[in-house]
């Protein structure tokens, strides 16, 4: 079929994973939903977080700290939530039961799945963004979410997003190994 | 129940969206698989990569252009294929119909549902991994993939990685309207 091109503004990756970014702005737990998240690097382990305007940013340039916490789809609402209003307006503290690890400014959420704290390990201004990058401290979750002590996506129960069309998704089925299943491709012809 | 803690170093995004970064290398097309890839800036858009040690590299930074193939799960095998070997030994050129569009060394897969060519924005060195941003030129796709002038995910059919398990995952069900499905939670109390 014939290519078409699209509008480059309105291109993101497909899909996006779904986290709630923590920080303490002004005394109080503050958290905001980010789409725009990776991890960047392999040793030490580090992540990017990309943000535009938003609270956020005060309490991570004041503090160097920030969590990154994994929400499962019961938290749904919750977390849409907290990417629909400020915590410039809204005092979001009491919404999770938070909790904090050797870092007193990354609240970390009790319910998710998957909470990382973080210290500021570099800022990289973009043109509109900023690409705050973290170093992990701790990584805390339960037992229940684990499979052979690794983390099973499919016990975690995160969601993912889509823009512009703005959707969640849930995980669908196993489609197989990585560094695995192309292994029968290996001394073929192409 | 008790919080735990992992190890920081085996700490992912759940789940990480799949691309192939396509490259020309020594005249030649080369893919490799991403799963550090995300979003990082509005206006004007920009994607960051993150890579470690490959013969990628060595492509971008010549060129200052690549791109970004999202493969859909037809294409599991040959992108896992990707990730299993370096273009330092085997030549991937042949793998795909490739076709390029304004940006000579930006190679695009026919085969991929969105096809993304970048020029390159800004390299930021990390301890490890190295940052590749890039501002997108030109985005392919087919109409069959698009509902609304939009991509549609469902037609698309991406697939996603989990590490450090190793497995592929197709997307499941739509969960809601994001910016949306928060808005019963205005003016309650917590």
């Amino acid at each position: 079929m014939e290519k078409i091109t699209i509008d480059i503004g309105a291109t993101f990756l497909y899909p996006m994973p779904m986290v709630l970014v923590g920080s303490v702005i002004d005394g109080k737990a503050n958290f905001m939903a980010v789409g725009w998240v990776s991890r960047v690097n392999f040793k030490p382990p580090l992540f990017s977080i990309s943000l535009g305007l938003h609270h956020t940013n005060k309490g991570i340039d004041e503090n160097k700290e920030f969590s990154i916490n994994i929400p499962d789809v019961s938290l749904i609402e919750k977390t849409d939530y907290c990417g629909l209003v400020s915590g410039i307006k809204i005092d979001k503290s009491e919404l999770f039961n938070v909790f904090f690890g050797e870092l007193g400014k990354a609240p970390l959420i009790k319910e998710c799945p998957v909470c990382i704290s973080l210290s500021l390990f570099d800022t990289v201004k973009l043109p509109f963004n900023t690409l705050y990058i973290g170093e992990p401290k701790e990584v805390f979750t339960e037992k229940k979410y684990t499979t052979d002590n690794m983390l099973d996506i499919k016990k975690v129960n995160p969601f993912t997003l889509t823009m512009p069309d703005n959707h969640y998704w849930s995980v669908g089925e196993n489609l197989g190994k990585a560094w695995n299943i192309g292994k029968n491709l290996k001394n073929k012809d192409f």
